[in-house]
């Protein structure tokens, strides 16, 4: 018996080149499965008697947003971090408040990171950070969430890095078990939860590791046909490591040893020039961009319609963390990198909304490589969809000729609250723009306290470093 | 009696230099005005026995958005003109529209910009457009909101722009009929509906009036102390028509004719060098910037940082048009601009938080003429202001030390339905998220019904003049 059908909504399967839209459209579920998609008259009959019917007249039905690159664990520290120079983001905003964290405080956060991002619509999390599996048992597979995990592996240890202008010092030691654990990780977590959990490799980045773990890493990954996802060229100092290192930008380094092929995910990419950004696409590497964290933390635009443009094979966006961007939240994504390359590139027919709305979905899902599984709806592929509500001031009219609104609508419009029902994996985990799997209270306020922890205990640390933000604070701006 | 008491709210009054906030602070208001601005445990004794109390613990509370240029007469197109070629907009997209409105038509599609617009916090529109007086009478006015307006005036008529390359051919018989209609629309309107309507001059282009008029329009404004909106450096036909003309650029043509001062409110001003927006702030001239509309219309960043840090008196941001921006949404316009602009410069200090509040409240209401009644919380002022609720997930944590971030997380994070309660001239217009001034159900009907009439009797218009954006539609991408 099918246990989900949702009818006469405004399907974007993102089936075919564009979003392949069908009007009066539905999509039956059995188990966490799809198994029709269609027009509702043609479905109604075989479908109409599920267990849960939705009817979604006047709401749009689109496959659940893939968040290719995000860490959800910095979210205590929302607004803590924003308007400085890029020099100064991680240094003085950011580590000042790390210490400070508590065990068990970045799992709080995370948890509210998921609960913003699924009401959202956000259905699929690639997270990597350093140790995902408490993350994996007590947040992403509890609130019902799908999740691409991995543990970052680096050879950085207390003293690495005394003098950011001259080598960090690595230790193998750290890396040996930082890759131990990462196999550990992998071997436990994938494929738990009922298929929700998978993971990947996740070498940090080139500047926090040698040259010969690197490869490693991505020969352990190939070796069990998994991919590796790597920060790259993410800011001045690892240009400045690389250079000293081997002479090179990094992404001439990465080309050089044989590192960048289609089983690496690259976020970032933003600190290169358009000749680099061709390299990348060119070398076969998926690539993540997050259009608004990057923005906010050094004031550059990332080549996403550059890298594609260039031949890229497949690229995602993600909102990266709370304490740079502000928020998870896919919908006002797409609008800000849409906006920002067509600015980068004067020219307003860069990055359509249909373009933006398949980067979000299947070409994400593809780039963090769970195309096959998930990111459009056809039968055969995991149920993870949303229904949003059209029928508010800011999504309305709805035009079907000449130009069907409902997809620029979504991109240049949309801002999360129209999101009234997420599934996933064939669960209900959002229903009426509530969290079923999670204590949204608790979750806020749980987080509150420790947030409220870290931050008056790190106050004094926060105003030594003397921040640009600092100064705006003591100069009673905010 | 106090009618209206506002206590126990994170207040950002913008009084100074930042955004003046107070932490469990509270205001007062009688008839229309704010009476009281402090801390609650200042202000209860007095006014706690008000006739409306507010709690609002957990909540923000600032002055209303002043949504410093837009056109809300445009929203029933909304999603028929994105990512297209920027010489395409305006030509390929809006004109196969224009003729299908019928009369009353802008109406309809008014009161739905405005009731969007005030559900996510903005008070007050600088609107202007071909005939003011009936959104006054009929949307404006009775909706509850406060409205700056404008007729434009150009010499545009029938057979006027055979060529775009040709000078348009003016008509000074209708130049000064839209002149005079302006004089008797500013007559009528100016304080109506208890001083909520308030009017302006509007030269709709340099490109679209002789030289003459255009200084006529502006010594007429001037000798009734008022100010003058006009469109500035918004496209290629503009330069094209100035150059044709005088042989120059509009920036350099409008400062030789002595036409840029501070009674000037520009608009746009994006097709313009560096040295033009020196030149444009050094004038005095009040800027108005619509950096989500331009981005999408002309891939471009208007100069909104660069004439503020050129010298430039007062700036705000506006929302434009649906059919361009799609929205009329002042926290993500927010949040666009900061992010657009800090990528313009390379530079993430860019438009900080605080700045980019000020500059949608008081600046904005400064920069259109009404920064001495309307745009700050503090004795003597209008009461126009809103509470956000900070106590949904993508809001929380509330953090009041090292950095207090709820400026931040307002610009970075809120997306419009935060806004529970919005109060204009000591009215509440929007209370737990309804607005209490207008049928929601009826507009939003009403706008559908003319839409879904306007577009299919376009369709076939709109398919002819084949634009990019009609190939796309006939490809199926959307």
């Amino acid at each position: 018996m099918t246990d989900i059908y949702v009818k006469n909504g405004f399907l974007l399967t993102m089936q075919g080149e564009g979003v392949g839209s069908i009007q009066d459209g539905a999509v039956a579920i059995e188990g966490n499965t799809i198994v029709a998609v269609g027009k509702t008259a043609d479905l109604d009959k075989e479908y109409g008697g599920a267990e849960h019917v939705f009817d979604a007249k006047g709401k749009a039905v689109l496959p659940g947003f893939v968040d290719a690159h995000v860490h959800t664990s910095n979210t205590l520290i929302r607004g803590e971090g924003q308007d400085v120079p890029e020099i100064e983001w991680m240094l003085k905003t950011q580590a000042p408040f790390g210490p400070h964290h508590r065990p068990g405080d970045r799992l709080l956060g995370s948890a509210l990171g998921v609960l913003e991002a699924v009401k959202s619509g956000t259905t699929c999390f690639g997270e990597i950070g350093g140790n995902m599996a408490p993350a994996a048992e007590k947040v992403f597979g509890p609130s019902g969430v799908r999740a691409h995990l991995a543990n970052t592996i680096n050879e950085i240890g207390p003293g690495s890095r005394p003098d950011p202008h001259k080598p960090y010092i690595f230790f193998s030691d750290i890396g040996e078990r930082k890759l131990k654990e990462s196999i550990e990780f992998i071997d436990e977590w994938e494929g738990a939860f009922d298929g929700r959990i998978t993971t990947m490799f996740s070498p940090h980045a080139a500047d926090m590791m040698s040259e010969e773990l690197l490869l490693r890493v991505k020969q352990e990954a190939n070796e069990r046909g998994m991919m590796s996802h790597i920060h790259i060229a993410q800011g001045g100092r690892e240009a400045i490591q690389i250079n000293l290192r081997y002479g090179t930008t990094i992404v001439k380094h990465l080309d050089s040893i044989g590192f960048l092929d289609n089983t690496i995910i690259g976020a970032h990419c933003h600190q290169t020039s358009d000749e680099e950004v061709a390299l990348l696409a060119k070398s076969g590497m998926r690539y993540v961009s997050c259009p608004a964290s990057i923005a906010v933390i050094d004031g550059i635009t990332p080549p996403l319609a550059l890298y594609l443009a260039s031949g890229g094979v497949s690229a995602g966006i993600g909102s990266d963390q709370a304490s740079g961007n502000n928020h998870h939240n896919m919908l006002v994504e797409m609008k800000v990198a849409a906006l920002l390359n067509k600015c980068r590139h004067t020219d307003p027919t860069v990055l359509p909304a249909w373009k933006m709305l398949r980067i979000a979905t299947i070409e994400g899902a593809e780039t963090i490589g769970l195309g096959d599984s998930i990111g459009s709806l056809e039968p055969g592929k995991k149920a993870d969809l949303l229904l949003l509500n059209l029928k508010v001031p800011h999504m309305m009219p709805i035009i079907t000729t000449p130009v069907p609104n409902v997809a620029p609508n979504i991109v240049y419009s949309a801002r999360g609250d129209e999101v009234e029902t997420v599934i996933i994996d064939g669960n209900i985990v959002v229903r009426d723009r509530e969290v079923l799997t999670m204590d949204e209270e608790k979750v806020m306020e749980d987080a509150q306290k420790a947030s409220t922890a870290i931050t008056e205990s790190a106050a004094e640390d926060f105003f030594k470093a003397d921040s640009y933000l600092a100064k705006a604070v003591k100069k009673g701006l905010l």
